[in-house]
């Protein structure tokens, strides 16, 4: 089997180095991309494609793996090219926004959403799958790095696995911080870190790590915050804890290129806007 | 010296017995009172004043422990009587409601805020307390039940750390039940325990016990969410977090007489204002 993995990402390529190891022919769209790309394609044993048209044509399945808002524009110039085999979108993206991709793709779009890290080893990352389709992406996989999981239902189901699990972990992530930027505001840091001492020992390291391991990423959570907040809505939920989180991570978007981002560079980040 | 405690709810009467057991006498307003509060006053060794006239007239100190929504409402009689004594608010209030406060009451203002349960055993509960007079209240409560720190700064920085601790605290219990809520309405309720038994296992249980934890006290949680939303506010950071909070536990309002509200119970009052 041939799988076409368009733009490989540090998650995109752990999946598609998965795939390779399961046997499967895994090709990337290697037109106009960086050399880091490249080298990370390479690394994972994937094999280039120079255009589109040649990387469809020469495929049996496509897994779409991008920042939330890139999901649609993937999916259309896939449709728009043509590709009828199996599509699979892996994006942290709405439950709507899942059934309008499964429009444009029509009946072979198979719904997906990634749990964890970058899949280098067993037992870190899930790939929940739904739909039509979704029992065959085990044999994709095989046993190997990434576990693949059917969510029972419709596309939209895995989605909304994502959006609900993601929900809490980058939500309380974008609440802590939004929490010591306050605490910093108000000049009571030091007797807030106190109290968590006592009574929450975990948060103070939980808000640190929220800084480091956020930053670089922050930029691409705005959408996933935007996803999430939509997906509360549609069920007459709140949207209000994700457009916020959203807001949070808008802020800390410059730090993508910040290879030494700490907590501190984040709370300047957060309070900066409104000191204008 | 002789406090009055007003309105003894479980909290304040808890803060009552500490006094009185650190010598001091503690009155509280008997006028139009329950049976059950009366008991509640009784229980903690407290004297009881028929009048708020005579209550202010015999007493050095008013502590108000109170919903964040009622705290202008008692500062206001208590300093439009002509009380002159030390007034120590310990609401859950925004660090500007604090400073209103301070302006209705004048310099014998106290701010303070609680963390954690009725103070019934050391170690459980803490009174924070900043402003002038601050560092005379821990002397009011002796080495009980009650421990008592003062927050460096002006009235305001001990609201504001209650703000902090109480932001995340309720902010993320609010947001767990939400999530469940979401996660009963995808129909994905089952995927996503599997998920956290996996990867968050103490989610589950944290959900669960948010539910019977907050249903009984969600309409006193509704303003301080409130007072939250309007601490973030007014430091320019996003208030969505907790007016999301704050709509959650508006919906669980009516859960107060319920003392059977459990998780479901709960998953049915978020989801069913939007059902009808």
């Amino acid at each position: 089997m041939r799988v076409a993995l368009l733009h490989p990402g540090a998650m995109g390529a752990s999946l598609g180095a998965a795939l390779v190891a399961s046997g499967q022919e895994v090709l990337w769209l290697s037109e106009g991309r960086s050399e880091s790309t490249r080298r990370r394609a390479e690394a994972a044993g994937l094999t280039a494609a120079a255009t589109l048209h040649d990387l469809l044509a020469a495929s049996d399945a496509v897994i779409s793996v991008c920042p939330p808002h890139a999901a649609m524009d993937v999916a259309t110039s896939v449709a728009g090219a043509g590709f009828r085999g199996w599509y699979l979108d892996a994006n942290a993206i709405a439950p709507a926004t899942a059934r309008t991709l499964a429009e444009v793709v029509g009946p072979t779009f198979i719904d997906g959403g990634i749990i964890g890290p970058p899949a280098h080893r067993p037992g870190t990352t899930r790939l929940y799958v739904s739909g039509d389709g979704a029992a065959d992406v085990q044999s994709w996989f095989g046993d190997g790095a990434l576990g693949v999981h059917v969510v029972p239902g419709p596309p939209g189901a895995a989605s909304a696995l994502k959006m609900c699990y993601a929900a809490y972990t980058k939500g309380t992530s974008a609440l802590l911080l939004a929490i010591r930027a306050l605490a910093e505001a108000e000049g009571i840091s030091g007797s807030l870190l106190e109290e968590w001492a006592h009574s929450q020992p975990d948060l103070t390291a939980r808000s640190e790590g929220a800084a480091r391991g956020t930053a670089g990423k922050a930029w691409r959570f705005v959408g996933e915050m935007e996803e999430i907040a939509a997906t509360f809505e549609a069920r007459g939920l709140p949207d209000g804890f994700h457009l916020a989180a959203a807001e949070i991570y808008e802020r800390m978007r410059a730090l993508k290129d910040d290879p030494a981002a700490d907590l501190p560079r984040v709370l300047s980040a957060l309070l900066e806007p409104r000191s204008e």
